[in-house]
């Protein structure tokens, strides 16, 4: 997903000791049959799932090691169709009765159910796509899934889709294993939709959503959850009832499009003879932002901003003193906030106020050194998130006629993928057992009012599903799109779950809302 | 060198038909040893030393091919010292009696003398070094200087380097060779400087010549050459009387500097939080260029701007009604010039205003598709040409004052090279003896006022040489600075001078200055 573990306070809170039960006792039986000899161990269906996790340790960590070694890339058509079979194997192997590959636009997504008999029916969203990665950044195989030894961390596995989002995923399907090897039913029912373009922007996922009985399926369902390791590195945990939504596009400007300028690079002597598509895209660019640099000045870009709401402003008053700006700080290498702001307006501009921002620039010659060179054609890698009421299609017109009006309707605005915002309300069903289920764990979870990041969540909370989605999970990882990714697998801090608690954690949410 | 055929008339101007007693005579005599055969073929000096550098055409065709395999790329520190050692050599070969390789604080240059007991002495500049290449691009492998029939051109040899310029060079080195080989003395003295930087924009050449026992050298010349294959397509030759001066140089914005803005790529989602160096990058380059897009708005860039002279002004309308507006739009793939100027005014432009031109941008992510990061360091990098009285020193200055006042100080302005204008007066020995060369050969060269492109002739025309200076040679060649680069060996066009033509053209330049 399109959003980031720091995102989340940093700051630690008050945790109760892990489960004593864990694997000491059992490990080293690797695979335990699916014969509930687990279960004489213990006390409760949870007890006896629990130590069936532990049993099954180095099978779950294997499965996450297995899965990380194929990266589906939908923006280098990298491992398709070979990751949604992938995925359909997963899902079965779990115990989902019914896989089935759901062809799109895009690359494939993957729709399952495993109805086991019960009043509840939760939905769950996985994607089997990863970010791109360059492993000559990478201090460890991304491919190979090592185990590392982070110091003050723990042991950690360390590959591109670690933590965004093979780890906490396997942790879930972790959970569905051991219900079946300890032998004991599910509480409630699934329903898994999951789609391989989500660090593309999700350009594909409705179709996937609204195929008739795929549609059907969720709309049984009492929520949403995406799994993720919410945990931070103290132990605390964090709800959120929402995201922003993301507009990503490429801005082109190329003396094709625009009729001046060069067709191809010429030499950089005709400067005082040829006009720069280069440029232009740094005017064009530039009429984005005020003066202040930070402040997007695309024409009505925020008249659809809505001011958070009485409830959110108080959930958001009451989080802001939990989070740490110094920590904050250290850990982007930052200095001053925007406009120099304290931390709790800074927050507050965090979770209220859509961006623009550049994700890279490229054009001409970006070798070492110079190239005396005019080149044809530029581009800026824009993101545009988004808060309620902003659209994604509403805003990229905006952006369109921005440009327009200005003279740069030349400039080509290719939008790559993007979605609405989502929001889900406090006092609905699904989050109130995700409190319980982290309550469960010896854990009070911060409740945050909307992400900063993105994840397609409008898709289930927007019409016509109109359902409660969010993140859920205990585990930690860090590192989503950058090098040396990784995942917990047994941490440091007893406060923080490693696989195996992330594994439990799910274990507890369907006993909550069941 | 940093300029381009296309720079040169793309209109064909008439030309005698070749000499008449090239190689069909005496091809596959190969290497005629140096007992003067040949000469009992020829009438006169100039007869006899063209046969010999027919006869000795395969071993010139070898030469250029061995010396493109071996590519200096000061940008990347490839080949050093083999290639200062390897340009030695070559020196040595052609009957330089004194070569010697001269550090620098960058890389070696060469400097060699040949002492004929002439009245005259001639400078050459050569430079071993060669733009950077990406083999993926060319159709023919860069460093095997392969023979390629190119339609309606003749048979070229293509590879980094073949014109840019290595191919003229060789042609001059031809020259030398058949001299000796044909047993005749230079009519000339020759001083040879040559360096390895100019691609980097010659950083370091001045170390070169400056240096005592070089200098001393110098001072005896006529005049200083920069061999080049100054023939267009329909055997047209044009003579610069000058060329723009350049500075080279990378503007960096990165919150280290800056400091605002995260030391590290952070997640996208922060832009809202976190100051980006990469719109503050963009907002600086916006002050550069006034609304036009194309006209330099640095403080104080035109001060020193000198309008063309009566008499500059007089070459150049000379000049313009010979070249071929159709065919340099077809050439660039353009539709328009700047502001929609006729070709007269256009020229005028080109010839004698000063140009900020954006080589490449660079920052963030830059590969396909997009990566929601918000970099901590974006690149520009740039390129002035500069007319008189304008210097390198005085106009990076300006700039960064420029950014300064605008509050842009923290934007890093480092420069990788450059140097001044260079301008030779049309009545110079030098050039005189340049046109009568190119008659010799029957055609009535173009004076043009000013390349648009660089050369770091102001070494050698400035103070304290104040030497005339300027390109040379006949033969043609295209593709600097870009793929497929190549050097016609045998013309198409009887016209056009293959590599014999080429480099009977200089023996035709030693005979007219002596």
């Amino acid at each position: 997903m399109d959003s980031t573990h720091a995102d989340r306070s940093l700051e630690g809170r008050q945790g109760i000791d892990r489960r004593t039960f864990v694997h000491g006792a059992v490990a080293g039986a690797a695979l335990v049959a699916a014969d509930g000899v687990t279960s004489l161990f213990a006390a409760t269906p949870r007890e006896a799932i629990a130590a069936q996790i532990a049993a099954q340790h180095d099978a779950t960590v294997k499965m996450l090691r297995d899965w990380i070694a194929l990266p589906s890339i939908a923006a280098e058509n990298l491992n398709f169709p070979a990751g949604p079979e992938y995925m359909a194997r997963l899902a079965r192997e779990a115990g989902f009765q019914k896989v089935e590959i759901i062809p799109t636009a895009g690359k494939a997504g993957v729709f399952a159910t495993l109805d086991a008999g019960a009043a509840t029916t939760l939905g769950i969203y996985f994607m089997y796509d990863v970010k791109q990665f360059d492993p000559a950044e990478w201090s460890s195989p991304p491919l190979e899934g090592r185990i590392v030894d982070k110091p003050g961390v723990g042991k950690v596995m360390v590959g591109r889709g670690a933590t965004n989002t093979k780890g906490p995923q396997v942790a879930l399907l972790a959970a569905l294993h051991a219900f079946r090897a300890a032998g004991h039913t599910l509480p409630i029912n699934l329903v898994l939709v999951c789609e391989g373009e989500e660090e593309i922007g999700s350009p594909n996922f409705r179709e996937i959503v609204f195929k008739p009985e795929v549609e059907a399926a969720l709309r049984k369902c009492v929520g949403v959850i995406i799994p993720l390791g919410n945990q931070d590195l103290d132990g605390g945990v964090q709800i959120n009832l929402g995201a922003k939504g993301i507009v990503e596009l490429e801005l082109v400007s190329s003396g094709e499009t625009w009729g001046r300028g060069p067709a191809r690079d010429v030499h950089s002597s005709y400067a005082a003879q040829i006009d720069s598509p280069a440029w232009r895209l740094v005017q064009a660019l530039a009429t984005l932002k005020k003066a202040d640099g930070f402040t997007p000045a695309v024409d009505g870009f925020f008249d659809l901003v809505k001011p958070l709401s009485p409830e959110l402003k108080q959930i958001l008053a009451d989080a802001i003193p939990k989070r740490n700006e110094a920590a904050a700080k250290k850990a982007f290498g930052v200095k001053h906030w925007i406009a120099d702001e304290p931390w709790a307006e800074s927050l507050t501009r965090l979770v209220s106020q859509p961006t623009i921002n550049i994700e890279g620039l490229v054009g001409g010659y970006t070798g070492p050194g110079g190239k005396t060179i005019l080149p044809h054609r530029a581009v800026a890698k824009i993101d545009m998130r988004l808060v309620p009421d902003m659209t994604a299609k509403g805003t990229l017109a905006l952006l369109k006629a921005h440009l327009a009006k200005r003279g740069f309707g030349d400039i080509e605005v290719n939008m790559t993928g993007g979605y609405d915002p989502t929001q889900t309300p406090a006092d609905s069903r699904l989050v109130k057992a995700m409190a319980a289920a982290y309550r469960t764990n010896g854990i009070e979870p911060l409740l945050w009012p909307r992400l900063a990041g993105s994840w397609p969540g409008v898709t289930f909370t927007g019409a016509p599903l109109n359902l409660p989605a969010g993140q859920f999970g205990l585990g930690h990882g860090n590192g989503a799109h950058a090098p040396d990714e990784f995942w917990i697998v047994e941490a440091a801090n007893p406060k923080v779950s490693g696989m195996d608690g992330a594994a439990r954690s799910f274990v507890d949410l369907f006993y909550a809302l069941a």
